[in-house]
């Protein structure tokens, strides 16, 4: 089968043929209907030889999805055909941690070798994925794999971000959302679906100020000084109660940490070098900070049901996997729309 | 001062001349701007002589809204003429329970002889009411007294029953309002603005079930076997991840029993004599019942804003004061859309 | 292999000789080294044939431990002599409410024929078990099976129910126990060890308030309407924040009612045929009361280090394989000393 | 009557005579029974003139006692003698922050000039007290004022910030107590009364990891590196559930970074300058960390209840009003073994 691998450190992904997998016992075979592009895929490529620890060759895509086309033994209750997401931070299914469904914590996963797919295992930017365990597909039903692949990562690391903050996000309150991303703005809407909080989007761009407008922002602000002020004014001086930095840069967490209120929440998602330094001359009393990962099965399900009713949806644009290489290009360079959906030539989505 | 009271047990409410209060160290006189008619003032009047509690003649009137007038010894931080909605489960703010914040569930307010204006203490149905608290006041701001007085208790008293249940009801979950009255029709707001639960409204009534599609519910069934089946279906044979029982009656809480989920939740708000039968062969595993009363204050402050951002509204019609007996006598003949607000002449809202 | 089953209704378990089972995919086969007798097994040896639903022959034996014999292909991680505990009310493990780790209220599980060993499933009486996946072992470490068997379901079973009501059993509040048989003596120690409530606990018989007394009970009443005045007494007046009733007759359920404070919890463990009406008329204001079902494999875990800190024990006698049809004698003569637990011939345990 | 002033800054307290205050309406005047001594009395006497906000001349004392002497008009409900606790973080009481009862996180409450006694308003270190309202006296009962005015800050900061925590805390679990100082001892008590975690207490004196022992501490170590390394051992390689920094300077800030939990919580008590940076290459995935202030009314309640049932006390050395300057001396020289108590001439405890 056709795969888009990354190959070689510092070089840009290969499209490649290699064996198409057999699932093992308890194993599943998807036949690829969709594969997102991530800026975690580019963090990873661009990281020097001593600090990447993924494998090579590496199939890439941690954003899945697929059609079942075959399984290994012990595996029940699939039919073949059935239009499936796949659940990207395996966890290992037994410990205290995935017990309570938190596979994306998973307190041995690292020290076992378990990786997510495209992230250390086989990813979806190929014609076939193998998943190793029935538990990590979630029903997509209807929908449109190739709109709904991002819902595993650009829907779930929001949502699975603003869920812990909801019981703060009472009417009345603020939450501030710090860049407009692929993340960004499913995070937007995700916050209009499931509260009444007045919702104030920054972003450098204005088009994608606009674009957090369109998806329900109330208010959206260029960063800096006045935006401090502004949300000041627009809180009636309390600041925000809970902040999500899409961006996780120092410039953006410490923007965090000056707008926030007492007992609000900060949620870095952005993988950056930015931090919140948290104490009593820094950050407001009880307020928390936190840098949470992507997030758990059952929120993933959660954020289908909001696409299956049209509450969220993540902007895109498609690709053929030959064309993969330019869409990583596009994504580098910056020019994207939204996501980048990878489509294998004759995946009938 | 003229005043609606119940005077003689079993006769209507009188429009009567009173003196005007005269607010003590600690309490506040508001000149009336609204006050909302509900079932519960039908309820108490229709009691029996040994069975009513609540002092006579009583000015009636548990929802109220008025301008700040003037205050007693003590107050500090009002200005004449500041539009306030009054907060009614008073408690003694001193218990355990009302050091939460839960004065509605005060341990010691009936042993005191703390009772809610209009349900002991003069209500809100005469030109001016006194207020034992000033805590007891929610700013009204520029939000219009006459739409808003009800939601003191026909919106603060769904949203308390919601709110409990808001974490459970996720994306793909399942919220039945039984009754679109009074409360249950502010319910289904409550539930849109909040959730993205699919909402069912069931009312006997058709012109009722319109108003629930006007105002966000997904489905509207009408009572009876087949709309337990109806919900089963339109929830994959799960049932209901609540259920709201605005009326309370052994028929809707017989119904309640038999749609709910595994795990969900019922909460019975409509006062009257019926009863979820919670046990391992009436109710599924783990299914909640609750009865709770009305709401706390830092509740309907969340109710306000919900309003001020236009999320929710109350329908309703207004009357003089001098019509007031009327717009009792419309109660009880079911005529009113929605709730009576009573406006004496004069106010200004 | 020899197994104790329940092979006729009507009869008594019988001890057969039966094949021992092998390891299919994904499977895990355990050597028995202690299975507990539980009431659940004589109610449904009771059941009458058209009520039966487990299937003829069954293994008895829902609360299992075994050391690690062989597995199926797929399966990894263990070593042959692991000591496990087994976690018994399996689910599908893909479903909503199982990716959030409560296998024990699985959506699907009827529907698809799950059913937990020793209730549908073969169960741990016999000198093997099969367990259909390995995420349903919890690893016991050097503590003794026998002593931990029911650990599983006896010491599970209230720990679910308590662990809901954490939150209200703050310092100050009460809990009240009803029935300190195999699960009520485990219950006391586990509010004992993760709550200041004050613990109250009902018993008829004499010898179980001793034992109340010596597992950490605050206070022992024998039920009736003078132990009703004394929780009021005791409570100054406000009743229980909780009640446990692990007896769930009428006149439990029933006490439950009068005896629990406004937005008290009540939680009917046992299972019997005894409601709560819930209703404004019938229990207070926001009183909640719910029929939890055994536990979550997480809540398995917690339940085992609590175990293993010295802060539980279960009460047990213990009999021999060939012995278990006297254990079930004596369990239903009502003449043992808290659990019976079966232990194979030539068990290490 | 007598009080010990703070006059000038960089001074030492001086007793001196001033007039005995009159309770206006709404007030209560206390006959003083016990005064705690705080670190943070010896902080905001350190202060540089330009950076003290708190007026002079101060009188001391935010932990207080007393006895019920008279009130003001419109109070009700006191008996004279009543022995009572002071709640010291007053907030307004009307805004949404207070409603909920969290007063010691009032959103206007510096903008208004509220202040707590003795860190703004006149303190407990005299004959008398005046309480601003009613609702901030908690009734003692018949435990001693002496042993129980601690309570109200050594008591209630940390049960704050452990109280938090209680959900992560379960069995299996492992809490780090950073610090055995006046508020760290009954941290230590309040874990054990309310958790069954496993407790590690960190000190630089061995003295105080003795007195970590002796009231419940599963593990006493001295700080640094090996310390780190000792927690990974004792909890498999996970780190500390929840880590609760008494001290709050930087090298015990950077500790509980490191020593953390994924998902795990750092709570900084201790007012130093001290900061936990939270991000994705300082701190584990989702690991959360703020600093809390105080506690709220409710939570004082609770701690008074632990108390009551012998679960927490407090230790301290009791001194005269006359004597209150060298207690401060002591206090400075760091020669007190737990908190320093003021005592009243004549005071009947």
């Amino acid at each position: 089968m056709r795969a888009l691998q990354y190959r070689t450190v510092g070089s840009a992904p290969e499209l490649v043929d290699i064996p198409t997998p057999v699932p093992g016992p308890g194993e599943v075979l998807l036949r690829v209907t969709a594969a997102g592009v991530c800026h975690s895929d580019q963090f990873i490529m661009d990281l020097p030889e001593e600090q990447y620890i993924y494998g090579l060759p590496l199939t890439l895509g941690h954003e899945g999805a697929g059609t079942v086309e075959s399984w290994g033994a012990g595996v029940t209750g699939l039919q073949v055909g059935d239009s499936m997401l796949v659940y990207g931070p395996w966890g290992c299914g037994r410990c205290y941690t995935c017990a309570q469904g938190h596979e994306n914590y998973c307190e041995v996963a690292a020290a076992q070798g378990i990786a997510p797919p495209g992230l250390g295992a086989p990813g979806a930017m190929a014609e076939f994925i193998l998943v190793d365990d029935p538990r990590h597909l979630v029903p997509l039903g209807d929908l449109d794999p190739v709109a709904s692949v991002s819902l595993t990562d650009a829907g779930l690391t929001p949502y699975h971000a603003i869920k812990q903050s909801l019981p703060k996000l009472v009417p009345g309150s603020t939450a501030v959302v710090i860049g407009v991303g692929g993340l960004g703005h499913v995070g937007v809407q995700i916050l209009q679906a499931l509260s009444a909080a007045t919702i104030i989007a920054i972003d450098t761009s204005e088009q994608k100020r606009a674009l957090a407008l369109d998806v329900g922002a109330d208010h959206v602000l260029a960063p800096g000084e006045e935006a401090e002020a502004q949300i000041r004014t627009l809180t009636g001086g309390k600041g925000a109660t809970a902040v999500f930095d899409f961006v996780g840069a120092p410039v953006t967490t410490g923007f965090a940490s000056r707008v926030v209120a007492i007992g609000g929440d900060i949620a870095i998602v952005g993988v950056g070098v930015g931090t919140v330094d948290v104490g009593f001359f820094s950050t407001p009393w009880d307020a928390q900070a936190r840098a949470p990962y992507w997030g758990s099965r059952a929120e993933l399900m959660e954020v289908v049901e909001l696409a299956r009713v049209g509450k969220i949806h993540v902007e895109y644009e498609q690709f053929s996997l030959s064309d993969g290489p330019t869409a990583y290009e596009r994504l580098r360079a910056g020019t994207l729309r939204g996501r980048a959906v990878i489509v294998p030539e004759g995946a009938t989505s």
